[in-house]
Formats: C-alpha cells, structure tokens, sequence
C-alpha cells in the first residue's frame, strides 16, 4: 500500500523558528508505485525542514513542477504521511488542509483530530504570516518607517486562494473560504457566502450562503443569500448537515437536517431537527406531522411555512421532480 | 446624435496580450457636440489599443484631466461605442461598468448582453489583475522570493472602489460592491451589505443588505443587516425587484416583490410573489387575502407576520405616512 | 484625581496637514498618579502635534514601550483629555475608539459626543489612510507606474486589527471590526461576524452574527452565523440591546430586546419589542400572552416559533439552566 500523503514546500517560520505556516504547491495523495518509492527513499515520515539542495534529485526526478523551490535561500519543508494518523505538527495540519482544498480529499475522509491544537493562531497580513507575539512591534515600525501593511485576519486558518485556487470557480471574497474548504468545478461563492474548511460544495453550485465545517453540498444545489447550515460546533445539532443534488436553500433559509436530492427550503424558513412538520400531500391535505429530523436525507421535498397559518409544511417538490424528468429528457 | 460613450484608459493585459482589465479615469456618455465630434475624429468604434503618443492632441485639447495618461510607458485603451450594442469585448464590458459606477448611467438602462462572455474570470490580487494560467506560478515564484501577495478574489467583477469612489459614499467593505453598481450620494454599505453590478442604491440609503443584479433601492430607503432582494437569477422569480423611496426591509428580511413608496417589511419576515397576505384595515379587520405579488409596487403598506397566528398580514403603513407628513411639513 | 486619558502615537495628515487618523500603540487611561504628573508636565490638555524630539524625557522616563516612536522623521501626536469631554478633533476621536479596543474603557462608559463631526470619511487601502480629494488622481498615478494599491473601505472608521489585536482572539475577517470594537479574551468572531464601535463581545464569545453599535454580549454568549442584534439607528427601536451571558441567538435570528442570562432563541427567529409571545408554563400550557418587550433582561427564557401554530412562545430554558446547574456542580 502506498503511503498516504506527501507534500514539499515552503514554511513560514516566525522568529523562534517555529512553523506557523506553509505553502504546499503540488500536495501528493497515494502517489503511484515509483514516485511512491521516491518519496520513501528520500523523505522521512512526519515534518521536517530540510535544505533546497538535498531535495534536488527528487525534485528533478519525481516532482519537477516543483523546481522552482530548488532556488529558495531558505528550508523547505517536506512532510510525509505514512498513513492517515492524528496531525501531529503545523506542518501536517496544513498538508490535509491542502488536501482538501486541492481536491485529493473529499470533506469527512481524513483524520483531522489534532488540528485545533496544532494550528496556531496567526496574524495573516499583506506582508504573509505573522505570530502574535510579533505582530505589535511590526505594526510600530512599518508605521515609523511610513510603510502600510493590512492585518486581514488573525485565525488559525488562513485563506485558501493565498494557496490554491481550483480550477473552474469564483470567489467573490476570499477572505470567507478558508484553507481547507473544498470547491469543486463550476461553484460561484457570493460575498455572503462562506465555505469553512472541511466543508464542500461539489459543483457546479452558486453558495451565497454558508456552508459549516464538516457540511457537503451536491451538485447543482444553490445556497441563497445568507442560507445557513447548521453547524455541529456552536449551537448545531448533533445531526452531521449534508445537502443533496439539486436542492434550494432560499435566501436567510436554513436547515438543520440533512436534504437528499431536489429539496427546497423557501426563503426565510429555517427547518431545524425538532420542527414539527405537516406532510401534504398531491390533493393539497395534511396527512401526518412528523419532526423534521424523521425527513433527513428524503428526496423531491418542498418545505414552505405556510403564510396564512404559520405552520411549516413539507410536500413533493413537484417543480424539481418536472425539472429532473426534463433534464433527463435532454440527455 | 452623439455616439453613445467613450473612454481612454488603461488596461492590464496577460502574458498572451488579451485584456482582462481597464481602467478608465474619467468614462464619457453623450458628450456635447464638441467633445463627439473629437472623439470621433480621433478613434475608431470599438475597443483598441493606442500609443499614448498618438493621443496626446485629443488629450490635451479635450480630456486635460487625463493628461498623466500620457506618460504610460505602454499602450493606453480607448472604446468608442457609438450606440448602445451588444457588448462585444473585455474593454466595451468594462466601460459599461464605469458608467454605471461613475453615476452616468442607471441600472437597466443599458445593452449588457454579452456581459458574461466578454468578462474574464480573473484573479484580483494586491498586485492587480493575474489571469488564472499565471497564477500559480506567481504565487510559488512570490514566496520563494519572501515576498507575499494576497488574492482577494477570482472573479469576472472586480471591486468597485479600485476605479471608482463616487461622492458622498461610505464602504465598510469594499470587497461587497462590484464594479458596475450604482451607489448614490449620500449612501453607506455596511459589512454585511453587498451591491452587485448593474444595481442601485439611489442615495441617501444605509444598506446592510444584498441588492441584487437589477435592483435598484430608491432614495431615503434602508436595508437592514442581511435583508434580501431576490435575484432574478439563482432560484429568484420572473419578477424583477426594487424599492421605492423611503421603505425599510427590517434585518434578516426579504421580498420577492417590488415595493413602492413607504413600505416596511419587518425584520425577520421574508415576503415572496406566492406569499399569500391578510390585508388588514384602519379597524383591524381582515378584509382580502391575496397574493403578494398582487401588491407589488404599491406604496405605504406595512408587512409583519403575526406573532400570535403565524399570519402574514399587510396593512397601510401609518407611521411611514406619518413620518413623511412631518418632513413634508418642515421643508 | 488623575486625568481621564492620555495617548502619544503617529498620525496621518493628507496634503493640506490635516488629521485624518491616529495610530496609538499605547494608549492610557486614569494613569497612576506618576504617569498622571509625568503626562500633565509634559503635555497640554488636547491634541497637538510634537517634535519626535521634545517628548524623548517623557517617553524614556515614562512610557519606555514607545521608543521607537523616538525615531519617526515626523510629528507625533500628543493627545491629553483631562476628563471625559464631548469629542473635539480627529485625534479625540482615535484615541476614545482606541481606548475601546484596547480594552481599557467597554462600550457605553464614554462620551461619544461629536465623534461622527470629528472623523473624516477616508480612504482606507494597502498604503494607508488616503484623502477622498486626493484618491482619484492617486489611483491613476498607481496605475501608470504599474503599482496596484487596494481601496479597501471607504469608511469613518477603520478596522480595528490595524491599530490593535487584543489577545485571545480570532477573526475571520479584519473588515467586519471596526477601531471601537471591544473584544473580549476568547472571542472568536466568524465570516458573518460583524462588530461596530462602541460594542463588545465581552469573551469567550463565538460571534458569527452581528453587534451593532451600543450593544454589549455577555460571557459565554454566541450568536450564529447572520444573527442580528437590533441597532438604535436604522430602523431600529429606543430600547438598547445587550446579551447576558450564556446566550444564543441561532443563526438568522435576532432581537429586538435586552437578554437577561442563559436565554436562547431559536435559529430563523426574530423577537421585536412588539412581537406578543406567548408564555408557556412547565406543564406546557399557555399562560399568558405578553409583549416580548415586558421579558427585557429576564433570564433562562427560550424563544420559538411554533411550527405548527406559528405562534411566538416563551417558555423557561431548562437545558441552559440544566447545564448551568451542572458547570456549577464540577466548579
């Protein structure tokens, strides 16, 4: 079996020389039999730094579209991951964030226990990564010396186009995707969209909503303006959130159960798991209530609040059904 | 008649030559019958590239304000439009967008078929437009080099506010307003407000709210903290929204129908064409239920769901009235 | 008695030599009675530009963490406010909403007086505080020469985390904070966070919704992503929100009213003053209905909307006052 990950790059080290942050240009996953073998036979499991010259061979044979790296005056940092373990350094913390954001990981396929304590929190500025302890002094001098640099966020994650911007979408803002979210081909991310890391949206969708740390939304699923899924950290549910295929969420909507296929949520209406739901059915009667959590994962489903009576109502999404039958039809 | 618009600018083209930026400091529509016939003798329709030697005449003569263009060390863009056309090229799209942003032209009031071809998805970084294909090798070569570069956004749109600050704005966020809106005197974003290409905020407006593509929010209206203008694209309706003058659309709120004069919408409640209504008279009674699409540009109603039954109810708005009695009475 | 405040930093002055920000490393409030003594035979009550030179006694003797300032080729800035007077100049203004943010004075303990008068809407970009009147012609130069600057906001205020970064914090967004924002140990502030100036998240706080102005949120409170705090301006009511502490508002709710401690309310919800919410006793029934106002800063309350009924209710948090039973047991 081959190893599982891999990755070379450049680190930023604050003054103590601890890494606090790196730059994975081409991350490997379960690389193929020889570079798997190249990998082994130069690099040792975990992070290490290691000098520009001593990873030239490797480089050149195995890796070349990362020669650049050869010309650092600097320690790369190389990590390599023998098997999905616990992260265990900054280093690795960032390979699986890398992971992610590549496209080589899907949300919810790694062992990411570790991360938090592993990620310190930073200031990310115009002038890169910056530790805390050092950030004051920095601020004092670059305003002695007339120089102007922009603390854009102190987290532990930064932002994930500083370090990869997948192929086929838009990022209206980049500071609300972090290192870590999964964009696939075709996704549009508005300015009141934000993607967390372990979080997905497959493509092609238009996410003007948020999509919380471990959520995955389906191909052709929109989140509306402010859309909300609901977290698993600060509030949520212990219900892990996934979106369907084709689905809806309306502006300032939200959902707090997971949707299959083709589900709508109007706007302004947040389903949570303890919502009582009344079943509709094709002649327009009620026929059950059930919570909405006993709807998780069900297809074809149009939830509205009914405006007249305030009650929250689920029936076949005929509109997606007729959709889909046509979109088949075209096929 | 005069042509329709002109401007000389300057553009940022990739290593291939193609233009993916312009920047145009002072943007031209209808000009008098001196400046037309200028134009017209010195450019050709369409967009081009020129020496800024070959326009130094018409500069001098005709756009002394553009004069430090003639000190560029490469080719300056000029578009002549003579009429409002389908947009066919990089420069024509983003002379439109001036327009819009410049005040010189109101949403909907354009020919921006084309838009989307025409616009490249770019990466819009602190060291200006990078075409996706140069990306990531600029972002290896820059931390090989020590020095960091930040990507903002990957988008066909750039900000606004790096062409254009017009008058008697306030931006909290600059990255939430595309080039292309129209924000008038007198109006402040707030961070969570965002203005999309091709729609408006009149001014004076407080806007901590989405105004989506095509909506235009008259003078004197607010939008509260996420309050919604449903897209016509994205899971929005046929109709095409906007707001007439001094209307509120409380936090989290939102409507699916184009409001008049004086209408309010509280927060939370989201009103959409389907919604059905209660319409309640000057006694409180209910009289009608309609649809909300039934009320769709009309003035001085108030919109609540009512607390006790869930009913969505409309009735005439007597404190906007009100209100406007008081400022009519002290002007 | 000492004097109400002191601070000595580096301004931005635009062409004409006028104020338009202040950056103060180490800003001072009700000093011990040396420092006091120190500041006042030094320094006039006031702002007022100084000779880098004639406060070097003062600095070294007095504040030793400001050395660097020793250095700067230009004026600092003295500001000494005696007392707590209404704001009278720019540097006023940066010193009270540094004063904020530096965690020596929360929100609501000072006179804000004449801040709006005082503070300069200003350009705020990757070169520093830029003059609206000089932006254009700016950003022209810019672009001849090739170099990119940013327009980040357009705004009264800037962001906090240029001027300080109190400790144990996150933000996922340095523009969502304003220079005022009074953020409290272990608060970490989201995307979708927002916090004004002259509002506090006291700590530890997970803020994925928004502060407004004048508003205070207690230890241990959350608000989910877009939730919404009601402002005194905009649409706003007379009444002044605050949070108690173990709090949450879910994601796209908000108030409209004071919470007292350990109240909830439930995501999508949104409680006005005027809202009438029904009270329901431990057995369940329905005891009462009340405005939502009457429940100002009453505590263990947990807001819903039926979802069958649609009705607003009140009932006692009995799973917050569960945990809160239980944290005091294991203390």
């Amino acid at each position: 079996m081959s190893i599982f990950a891999f990755a070379l790059g450049l680190p930023t080290l604050d003054r103590q020389g601890a890494c606090i942050d790196c730059f994975f240009p081409a991350p490997v996953k379960s690389p193929d039999a020889a570079l798997d073998q190249a990998i082994r036979t130069q690099f040792r499991p975990g992070a290490a730094l290691v000098p520009p010259e001593s990873a030239r061979i490797f480089v050149q044979d195995s890796q070349p579209a990362l020669a650049p790296l050869l010309e650092a005056d600097r320690s790369l940092m190389a990590v390599l991951l023998p098997t999905d373990a616990p992260i265990a350094s900054t280093a690795e913390a960032f390979l699986k964030l890398h992971l992610l954001s590549h496209r080589l990981a899907p949300p919810n396929t790694m062992n990411l226990e570790g991360i938090f304590t592993h990620l310190h929190t930073v200031a990310w500025t115009t002038e890169g990564a910056v530790a805390l302890h050092e950030l004051a002094a920095k601020q004092l001098r670059s305003r002695i010396e007339g120089r102007h640099f922009e603390v854009l966020a102190v987290d532990k994650f930064p932002k994930m186009a500083n370090y990869v911007v997948p192929s086929g979408v838009r990022i209206a803002d980049s500071s609300r995707i972090r290192l870590g979210a999964y964009l696939g081909e075709g996704t549009t991310v508005m300015p009141s969209g934000a993607v967390n890391f372990n979080a997905a949206a497959l493509g092609p969708n238009m996410v003007e909503g948020r999509i919380s740390q471990g959520v995955v939304v389906g191909e052709g699923s929109d989140l509306g303006g402010a859309a909300s899924t609901m977290g698993t950290l600060a509030g949520g549910g212990e219900i892990k959130i996934s979106i369907g295929r084709h689905c809806l969420i309306g502006a300032n909507g939200g959902t707090g159960i997971p949707l299959g296929d083709r589900c709508t949520i109007e706007a302004g209406l947040y389903i949570t798991a303890g919502s009582r739901v009344a079943l509709i059915n094709e002649r327009g009667e009620r026929t059950e209530v059930v919570k909405a959590r006993q709807l998780a994962n069900r297809s074809d489903l149009l939830f509205i609040r009914h405006s007249e009576t305030g009650e929250v109502q689920c029936r076949l999404n005929r509109k997606a059904i007729a959709l889909n039958e046509q979109l088949h039809a075209h096929n």
